[in-house]
């Protein structure tokens, strides 16, 4: 498991990351993603910088934009990020019945693309105009 | 590549099910995806039944469905589906702006889903409430 | 593409498993993977070594392992493996019927393994016994 | 981790899907995969039907299905399903020795995916034909 | 196919991205990925932001950065980035050698990977102090 | 969870292959995912026959080749290699920064991966050279 550092042992770069994520989120503490990526300053600063500009509304609302991130998560099997952003879509609205209809599209979803692949379907020309 | 059965040389039951998506979909052709699940008219069938019950407007609506199944469908870097779900989210109404968000998100749920793995980060207590 | 080292272009380390595979399975020429594998020696070398211990008949017949062997291929989305591995399926005698309900298989097991893990279901005491 | 539906708790719709999985295994319960999607009705409904549909004995036996499922669920790495499929595949017979060449023809697998994808090897003209 | 933006077609801000990459790169053009990119502006100009802090040489030196990428794009099977990042390892010093041993161990982490979560192998508790 | 096959109840050929690994290693014993590939003989000794010939410095170093190892078990997602191959690495001398960076590369590599595959770019003729 990896070492999760908390905000007291932190450098002051990885707590202004993690003064940011509570700030723009309205939360007592970061969840552990946070705490394992403070690992590589570096690295925790771009991830988050790179959310913040990925995730706010757009063309797409808050909660579409979050149960795609959810539904390339269950794709990956992430277990840690299926958690988070299942309760992150919780937060943003997302009711029972939408979870299962988001289900049923992954489950879907994960069938056709097996068997169109398992059986190498060329490309109809008119998807490629 | 597979064989592809055209509606001139398919059997009975693979002709209903042609029918079906033809009439369900106002094309006047299937695409190539039930050509080559064709081979297999069992499977063909059950397919069909199946994305007719998970694709229709319920909680969720069409075009954020397609979009999932589409995000999905790259998180899984299925060629073929991601061609021919991008044409069907066009065709229901997907922007160049919704579309240029969705690739944002499925390319960055797929770096902080490696990340999350590549740390085995422990979930938080609060994700299991 | 990969540079394909034929035959006559080839070292004689690399001739010597060229040959020995056109022995074991009678055919005139390598197909393509052993030409490409051959841009490093040891890995050809060892890969064909692997294989002639794997696929031979024992506790699991011939036509069996050739079968898993492209189902695993068809999850892992490998194309030039699905090509060669039906091909040698095919060779070892199985029917259409039995492409299609592998087809069938295969399909299935990709979307109730996605949702098992969509839905982060804890294993059940009576399988870990 | 998920919300598990029990018998006692469950919905009309959902007790028959559980009353008919097990009379047809001859268990007492349903295993966790169906108490967790239990959550979407349609989805236990549907999924439940197609597993009937593509897991009896037809041209392949029903331990040839259960060794190709679990071998696709290695290949997929669902932990739920490798332990519920093993299970299943020793209910139905597989012996130790089938075990263990599954699982080399899985590692094989693997490895000569990923050889032939990262060395992008083109399809061989003779297994187009 | 996507829609490639040439530099005389390209958006202000575009054209600025397309020139601090031929900058940086001293190439006379940019490659087909930041061309398909272009399609969303804020993601081209965000990858290449996080590139460009990701790959310069630090604690680890270019070439291996280099080839790090190019084992996780053959281990995610993108036939893009192969190609491109074999072309980039190539051109940091990559010899056919290294090449060879790079693929070997590819595949052979392929072939374990696959085999410990087959078997869902327990960490040792030596690897979690 | 498998069967784990400690050295006193194992079979004279698994304790042969046991012996070799902990004196190539200078290891008192070895780790589960050999006790566990104990369960299939011929596996067992057909991986780490292998193995000796793949991870011996040549044209890489050592360091170089477990950190490749350990990059392309991060993007399989598998839990058990990752937990050793950073193990090894950290015993091979891997950095805290050099962790860092390899961590930042496989995320980098995972994204624009995604987003290669998901635009479908063609490749370069220049890459095809």
């Amino acid at each position: 498991m990896p070492q999760l550092v908390d905000y007291e042992d932190a450098l002051p770069e990885v707590r202004a990351v993690y003064d940011a994520i509570k700030a723009a989120r309205g939360v007592p503490d970061v969840n552990n993603f946070w705490k394992a990526l403070a690992v590589h300053p570096p690295t925790l600063s771009r991830t988050w910088d790179s959310l913040r500009q990925v995730m706010p509304p757009g063309a797409l609302d808050p909660l579409v934009k979050e149960m795609l991130y959810l539904a390339v998560s269950m794709a990956n099997g992430c277990q840690y990020c299926i958690a988070s952003h299942s309760a992150a879509a919780r937060a943003k609205g997302m009711t029972d019945a939408q979870y299962g209809e988001l289900l049923a599209v992954v489950g879907m979803a994960s069938e056709t693309n097996r068997l169109a692949e398992a059986m190498r379907v060329p490309v109809d020309a008119r998807f490629e105009a």
